[in-house]
């Protein structure tokens, strides 16, 4: 068995609005409700069961926000329609960072940018045609 | 086709150190190197092509180090040795934060966390017979 990346896990100020933004507005299916001795947190992962999870999580006494610092750059989500995805995203209240053009270097695929209710950037990635 | 979370990008000191980590000490395999106009990066992924990958990036202008701030908690990967990646992780420099043990709530499964070369703190997971 080799090592694999399953999960990244993420600080956010509320787990209920951030599963309902990656479920409801990014296609995400929700896996697991997890409660911790100083967190509680959601996961959520593709429908299909394919790439890594994402934890939603907070813990106890973190209230206040996120303070991104500079070390998570970016989460990337493919996706067949990376339109229709930045258009639910923003209509979700996503913040609008970069609509969809053509990935440099590569222009069969698009890829648009957002960024999430806590600030984390998202890059949607997926055919130029979707 | 759907949603699927395929990789999540870090920011870090010196992603050929990085790289060299995550695939001598922990078993991921190097991806693909890639230059942007404003930054360098390495990705790495399960040698198997599952899970997600990870981007290593290095923003220029940003030396001296990362700063965590509150926002990215944990990278979790899966393996069938913990105890060995555990080992190779330290011996390679990785702080450790807590040697395997069971998982709380199913111990079939054991973890051990280290934090990498930029204090990203990294849990692996896998059977506690491994």
């Amino acid at each position: 068995m080799t090592t694999t990346v399953t999960m990244s896990a993420l600080e956010v100020a509320d787990p209920e609005r951030s599963a309902r933004f990656y479920t409801e507005a990014l296609g995400l299916k929700r896996v697991q409700d997890v409660t911790g001795s100083d967190f509680e947190a959601v996961l959520v992962g593709s429908p299909g069961g394919r790439g890594a999870m994402l934890e939603l999580a907070r813990h106890h006494g973190r209230e206040g926000g996120v303070e991104h610092g500079s070390g998570f750059w970016k989460l990337c989500l493919s996706t067949g329609d990376v339109a229709g995805l930045y258009g639910s995203a923003t209509a979700a209240g996503a913040r609008p960072v970069s609509p969809p053009r053509p990935l440099p270097g590569l222009e069969s695929m698009s890829f648009a940018l957002v960024e999430d209710p806590d600030g984390y950037l998202v890059e949607l990635v997926g055919p130029a045609s979707g």
